[in-house]
């Protein structure tokens, strides 16, 4: 009961929203026990899947203390709730380089979120990295956030307390700021929590999951429920602000995919992910 | 006994070769046996992801007669090898729009290869599709296939026969050509099966993986050992050849994205995949 009770304390709603305690069941079980609060809900009320993602992750790392996430993909099986939630672990495999582990976020015994991820150990400090293609991982050149509108007050949609949780700045064309959707399914600006926490590799999957999705920038109404979101974080990211675009090319049979790309405030490249959702047209 | 046999005498080996027979256990677990045949062997030797993650969705496609997949992530745990192939399929949750599956892909009783895979039943044809933007979705105009020159031989790397299975063109600038590394790692070109079969869903995932890696266009000797690979197969590909996009962006703690893209002989984007890979240098 100690860590989680010391996790509570911890400064930052993030950081006491994905603390997980070892479940009182077999002790040579991963199981894992957190509790899902009111504050990442997305569009339509449920928890939102880059969060859960976050959670799932962070019982792995609980599982295999200093392994970190190289990549992470979530199956949304089941809309997630408010209450408590329990994560089972399995080592896949361990390694020198790597180790896979997989994750089952279940609530009343029905599960909601597998994960599969390949974690290791990472550098302490982002290295020199070596950019084979300077111009396709440079950060696009988009006004700094001081220069850039707040996003309007709910731009995460009805039943969406998520977006109080970050401020949000977004550059160039939108809908956010026009009122009117355009013929480009892209978004671009910055993002940092509202609560002054800094971004890190944790942060990662909640950032890239956390703006509207992209497609509403064409589309009027619709719902867009993930179906899988994988992240990769690729670099410890600098303080300060993140800056993203996220982008989707494609409606076809019903889904689309929304690829982000997350830069931080030296304008390094530090994650990238790629969701598929269904698209359903409202109205 | 009769299925693998029929399956056995396909006229084309990628069928042939993603076979599976239901294991002679007990009869309610869905656990299908595979033989890994030469012909499929990347760089170093060990059977191509692709393949592997072909192969799974087959066996998960003999679970759920009739649905397809949407998404699929395979985590590569060991190297596979030639010989007999257990697959393991759970079915996590299958539900009216979507079924989420687990395939676990064992030799001698080691797990080599962890697939999620979201799968649904697909329009028996390509509808018309809303492409968004579509010019980020449309083929890049480059040579078709009689206007490019052939991959040369041995372009799959020492101890690889994949390459065999293929007929291979490559568009524009590549090491390949050219002999001598860029700085570029992007690959563009055409590819189709060299036995003549047409591509399909089935074979989508194969594609995505069966160039040489796009960082071979800036990186002299190197081993690429994927992570993980996941493809989005979007839509039903027309006959004839497959026009591929490969690119990395972001070699950054001895880890590298390839992201690819590949569009039917109509010029519609049938597929999405990206994969992460260790980047060992040699030499």
């Amino acid at each position: 009961m100690t860590d989680i009770a010391e996790q509570h304390t911890a400064a930052h709603r993030f950081d006491a929203d994905i603390a997980t305690e070892r479940a009182e069941t077999d002790p040579a079980a991963n199981r894992w026990s957190a509790e899902i609060r009111p504050g990442w809900r997305s569009i339509g009320g449920a928890p939102n899947g880059g969060y859960l993602l976050s959670l799932a992750l962070a019982a792995a790392g609980r599982t295999l203390p200093g392994q970190e996430p190289f990549t992470a993909t979530a199956h949304f099986l089941r809309p997630a709730e408010l209450g408590r939630a329990d994560l089972d672990v399995d080592v896949v495999r361990t390694g020198r380089v790597k180790s896979t582990l997989e994750v089952r976020l279940s609530q009343a015994g029905k599960e909601r979120v597998r994960v599969l991820t390949t974690m290791g150990a990472r550098p302490p400090a982002a290295g020199a990295a070596q950019s084979l293609a300077a111009a396709a991982a440079a950060a696009p050149a988009i006004p700094r956030p001081d220069r850039c509108p707040s996003a309007p007050p709910g731009i995460a949609g009805p039943d969406a307390d998520l977006a109080e949780r970050f401020e949000y700045r977004i550059a160039g064309e939108s809908r956010w700021l026009r009122g009117t959707t355009g013929e480009q399914a892209r978004l671009e600006g910055w993002i940092r929590f509202a609560d002054g926490r800094e971004p890190d590799l944790a942060a990662l999957p909640l950032f890239a999951d956390a703006f509207p999705p992209s497609v509403y920038e064409v589309v009027e109404l619709a719902l867009v429920p993930t179906l899988e979101l994988t992240v990769h974080p690729r670099r410890r990211p600098a303080p300060g602000w993140i800056q993203v675009r996220f982008e989707t090319r494609l409606v076809a049979d019903g889904m689309l995919e929304e690829d982000g790309m997350l830069w931080d405030s030296k304008g390094d490249l530090v994650a990238m992910s790629r969701q598929l959702a269904l698209l359903v047209p409202l109205g």
